[in-house]
């Protein structure tokens, strides 16, 4: 299975950030075998962004886009998928509800414009976004699906891993198990060092080092088919 | 003038690092007024990279490529570059020298497939590598110029910084005069927080905040053209 990661954002493009969303969505897809052949990055322009994107759709069969979610006319990712996939956009009223929830609970204003975020291509899968006003989803069309997703980590990330990962691993049949192993002694740059052979190429299973608070962990991940798990698992 | 960067890496699209030298190079293409329109990531697959290649060189003045310049087999940026621009490989006796001198002051040993690493197009512009084995180069052909770097950061910044910049500020005509403020009791992200409508919106001059060593400063960048300096500066 193939897939690219297309994120949408002047700001990447004037290096005020670095694209980590495809990274880290990169490193996951990976744990489930899915090859990623291109990262792109394009800015907040309607014709550029329609072109990658549907040369997107003709070469992978997966297409996850970052960004490009927020309520003012600058953010198309949205409109521009929606026209692309020729899908009209639908006011969902239960989105609507939370996205003010979301305001009042920040004791901040909700605009007009917000209510643009409750609109969502017709005939796709819903990701709630809790920490955030933009929801994602999922549109299949044929084989090929698009997922879209927000561009803030702290928003993307726990959609990820709430809706999109589960959704990926359900279609690729694939079964993974994991064990982490805590390491000491070695900061996570020259345990990644001494791993890089091991990262990337090992195929099966994969090896991720991970550094948080002060802990270095690697991630081994082990995945097979379902159709194949008497044999492989 | 319009640029894009093309990162060239398995190891990108594996997720094992993020993109950071397009995020550099981006962030110093905006203080000279280049536009950057799309960052493109492809593996080591020779048949994706000159599609990716050849696309770029027709909608974009300059393509500033990074990575894939190693001595191995899966390195083919160079020759991509060669075979697209149709320019024939030619060995730098004095490339191949410091080449030698950098595995001698080491103690390492070189091995025959650093030889590769001397060859570079013919008619292009060297760009010494202080840092490492791989030189970069600067390739001409009609309005359009390719600069291909190496893709560890600790070598690809000084190759920017001390050829790169100088021959793109030289290209636009651009001069560029900088004040760097120094910023005490606050850190760089709630810095650029608080900057970042004048970073993202602000074109003349540029605004960019930077922390090193514990110290945060933001340098603040005016730009003219040489022709209308006498109106503009």
């Amino acid at each position: 299975m193939t897939a690219e990661i297309l994120a949408v954002g002047t700001e990447l493009l004037m290096g005020q950030i670095a694209n980590t969303d495809a990274q880290y969505i990169s490193r996951r897809l990976a744990e489930l075998g899915i090859n990623v052949y291109f990262h792109t990055v394009v800015g907040d322009n309607a014709a550029r962004l329609e072109e990658t994107l549907t040369r997107a759709l003709n070469r992978s069969e997966i297409v996850i886009t970052t960004g490009g979610l927020g309520p003012t006319k600058d953010d198309l990712t949205k409109e521009t998928i929606s026209k692309t996939m020729n899908r009209k956009l639908i006011l969902h009223e239960d989105i609507l509800d939370k996205i003010r929830n979301f305001f009042e609970q920040k004791h901040r204003k909700m605009v007009d414009i917000n209510v643009k975020q409750a609109y969502l291509p017709e005939n796709s899968i819903v990701i709630p976004n809790l920490n955030g006003t933009a929801p994602g989803c999922i549109i299949e069309e044929g084989e090929k699906t698009i997922i879209m997703l927000p561009g803030p980590p702290q928003e993307m990330q726990p959609m990820f891993e709430d809706t999109v990962f589960e959704y990926l691993k359900e279609k690729t049949g694939v079964i993974l198990v994991s064990k982490m192993l805590k390491i000491i002694g070695i900061g996570e740059s020259e345990l990644e060092t001494r791993l890089m052979d091991l990262i990337v190429n090992q195929e099966n299973p994969t090896i991720a080092p991970y550094a948080s608070q002060g802990e270095v962990t690697v991630r081994v991940t082990a995945r097979c088919t379902q159709k194949k798990k008497q044999k492989r698992c």
